[in-house]
C-alpha cells in the first residue's frame, strides 16, 4: 500500500571520488586542515556527486506547504490563513525565501501539497490529496492513501527539479501549525515528552507553549504512540506516525529526501520542519542519510534532539527560526566557496611553495 | 612621535539609521526576530552606514604581509620562505584567498609591509620600514618609528581603498611566525601567560607548541610587558607591546583598522591574527570598536580569549585556521544575504499578509 519505491536503495557514496578530494586537498597550498569543515565538505560533496570537482552552482529550492488541522487548537502565535497568504507572497518574490533564491541565483517552486486553499494559486504547483491535515487532537491527521499521495508529491517534485541536472536540492516548508506537527511527529520518532521537542513556532509565550506540548502530549496517547511512560512502543512506525500527527508537507519533504538520495542529489536541509522529515526519512530508509548536509541549527527548542538524533552537526548557528528553507538558502554560500577553494586553488607544486619543514 | 590620527575620534553610529532599520525589520512578512542574527547584522550595518538600505557588495580586501624575527626560534611548522612564496601565490591567483576574491567579485590587494623580500614583488604593493621584524627573544622586534611606519601603511591602504567607496573592508594577513607575535601580543595587551593564547598555528604538534608557549612567556619577561605573575603592568602601553613583540603586518592592520574606522568603513575581521590587532586598536582607540564585525571564531587557541576581551560573537564555526582574510571572506556572503532581506523582503502591509493573532 506505501510506495514501494520509498525503500528502494540508494546509490553510495564514491569512496574513490572522496579519496581523491582528501588527497587534493593535502596538496593545496595551505597548512593541512587549515580550511576546516569547508575541506570536509568539498570531500563529501565529491564523494555524494562521484565527481572529481564538486559543485553547488546550480541550487533548486523546493517549498512545500500544507495546512495543519491542529491550528484550531490555538497552537499558532498567527493566524491560518497565513500560509494562504505566504504562498502569494512567495510568488510574489517578497519573501524571505524569494529574496535568498534571487540574491543566490537558485531556482524556486513552491508546492501546496495541502494548504486550505479551495483553487489553484497563480504561480504556485498545486499537488495535494486534500484540504489541510485533520485536527490530530481528535482523529488521525492523514489516511495512508493522503499520506502516501505526500510522499508522491514530493517524489515529483524531485524529478521536476531533477530536469535541470540541480548539484543539490533545498528543502524548506510553510504551513501555520507545522512546529506543532513536527513537534508531535519527533516526539514519537524519537520516544520523548513533547516538552523536549515542542518550542515557541513563530512566537508563542510560554503559557502558549506548556499549552502546546499538553496537546501534542494527549495527542501521543491518544494515538497510541508511546507508552504511558512516554517510551518507544513496539510497532509504532513511522509511517503510523506520520499518519496519526503529521503533515502533508513534512511527509512531501520526507518523501522528496528519500527520492532525491535515489537520483544521487545532495540536500541541504533547514531547520527544525525539514529536520523532522530527514528523521522520518531516515527511519523508513537509512540509506538516503548521506546525501543530507545539515546547514544551520534552529533557534526552534527541539532542533538540537533531533539533530542528535540525526548525528548531525550543522554548518551555521545564526539564531534562525524562520523556516520557507531560508537557513538552507543562507548556507549556500559556504557550500559554494568550499567548492571553489577545492577546485580553484593551487598545489604547493604549481604554486612552487615549500611544505613543511623538516 | 606616535601618529597623531590614531587616537582621533571616530563617527559616532546613527541611532535614528539602526531605529529605522528596526523599525523596518519589524513589518517585513516575517516573525519578529525569526532572521536572528541577520536581523541584528541589518541593524547594525545600517547604523555604521547611516544607510537606510544596508549594503555590503562592494567589498575589498586587503593582505598585509610581513616576516617575523622570532621564527628563527622555530616556532613555525612552515619555513620562513614561504611568507615570500605565498605572495606570489596570492599575485598568481592561486592562494585561498584570491580564489574567494574572485568568487565573491571582491577587489583584493596584497601589502608587504615588512616581508623579507629584497624586491617588490609583481602585483604586489611594497610599503614597508624593513624586512622582517627582528627576533624578540633577543631584542625588541620594532623601533618606534618603525611601527608608526607600519600604522601609516595600514592607514594609506585603506585611503586606496576607500576611493572604490566599498561598503565594508576585509582585513588579512600573511607572514610565517605571526601566530607567534599575535600571542606574544594578546598575552601582554590580555595580562594571561602564553599558555592561554598561544596555539598550533600552522600546524606544530604537541612539543613544538609548548615551546612556543615558553619562548613567548621568556620574551613577556624578557621585554618587562608583564608582572612575575603575568599580570598588567601599569605603563605598559599597547605601543610598547606592539614595538617589543608585535609586527608589521601585525600594526598595519590595527592601523588600517582605525582609518577604516575613521572613515566611517565597517570591517569585517577574520581570525585570530586580525583579532589580536584588532584588540590593540581598540585599546589604542576604543572608538573603533563598532565598525568591527566579526566573522569566524577560529580553530587556533587563544582566538577565544581574545573574542571574549572585545565582547565578540563570531558570526561562523567552521574550524578555520588559516588566515590570509579567508574566514572573514566566507562570511561576506551572510552579510550580503542579511541585506538583501532587509532591502527587498515585502513588509506584511505590503504583501497583505495577516499578522500576529490577538
Amino acid at each position: 500500500m506505501f510506495p514501494e519505491w520509498v525503500v528502494q536503495p540508494c546509490p553510495g557514496v564514491s569512496a574513490v571520488h572522496q579519496d581523491a578530494a582528501r588527497v587534493r586537498q593535502a596538496e593545496l597550498t595551505k597548512p593541512a586542515g587549515a580550511l576546516g569543515r569547508l575541506e570536509t565538505l568539498a570531500i563529501e560533496l565529491a564523494g555524494l556527486q562521484h565527481a572529481d570537482r564538486p559543485r553547488a552552482e546550480r541550487a533548486s529550492i523546493l517549498i512545500f506547504a500544507g495546512d495543519h488541522g491542529i491550528a484550531a487548537q490555538g497552537v499558532s502565535a498567527y493566524p491560518q490563513e497565513v500560509t494562504i497568504a505566504m504562498l502569494a507572497n512567495f510568488a510574489n518574490g517578497g519573501a524571505a525565501i524569494s529574496v535568498l533564491a534571487r540574491a543566490l541565483g537558485a531556482s524556486l517552486e513552491v508546492i501546496d501539497v495541502g494548504t486550505l486553499a479551495e483553487a489553484p494559486l497563480p504561480g504556485i504547483v498545486t499537488d495535494k490529496p486534500r484540504r489541510g491535515s485533520r485536527n490530530f487532537s481528535a482523529e488521525p491527521a492523514l489516511e495512508p492513501a493522503e499520506l502516501a499521495f505526500a510522499f508522491e508529491a514530493g517524489r515529483r517534485a524531485v524529478a521536476r527539479a531533477a530536469a535541470s541536472i540541480p548539484d543539490l536540492l533545498i528543502l524548506g516548508e510553510m504551513g501555520i501549525g507545522n512546529t506543532t506537527a513536527a513537534a508531535a511527529v519527533a516526539a514519537a520518532l524519537l520516544a520523548v515528552g513533547a516538552g523536549s521537542v515542542a518550542g515557541r513556532g513563530t512566537g508563542l509565550d510560554a503559557a502558549g507553549r506548556a499549552q502546546k506540548v499538553r496537546i501534542i502530549d494527549a495527542a501521543l496517547r491518544h494515538h497510541d504512540l508511546t507508552t504511558p511512560d512516554g517510551l518507544a512502543k513496539p510497532g509504532v512506525t513511522p509511517v503510523k506516525i506520520l499518519c496519526a500527527v503529521g503533515g502533508l508537507e513534512i511527509a512531501a519533504i520526507a518523501g522528496a529526501i528519500i527520492a532525491a538520495a535515489q537520483r544521487r542529489i545532495p540536500v541541504l536541509v533547514d531547520g527544525f520542519i525539514v529536520s523532522v522529515a530527514a528523521l522520518a526519512a531516515v527511519r523508513l530508509n537509512a540509506a538516503c542519510r548521506p546525501y543530507l548536509i545539515f546547514a544551520h541549527r534552529s533557534a526552534e527548542q527541539g532542533h538540537r534532539l533531533v539533530l542528535e538524533a540525526l548525528e548531525a552537526r550543522p554548518l551555521l548557528d545564526l539564531d534562525l527560526r524562520l523556516g520557507e528553507g531560508s537557513g538552507a538558502a543562507v548556507a549556500l554560500p559556504i557550500l559554494r566557496l568550499a567548492c571553489a577553494l577545492h577546485n580553484d586553488m593551487a598545489t604547493f607544486a604549481e604554486a612552487a611553495v615549500p611544505g613543511r619543514s623538516g
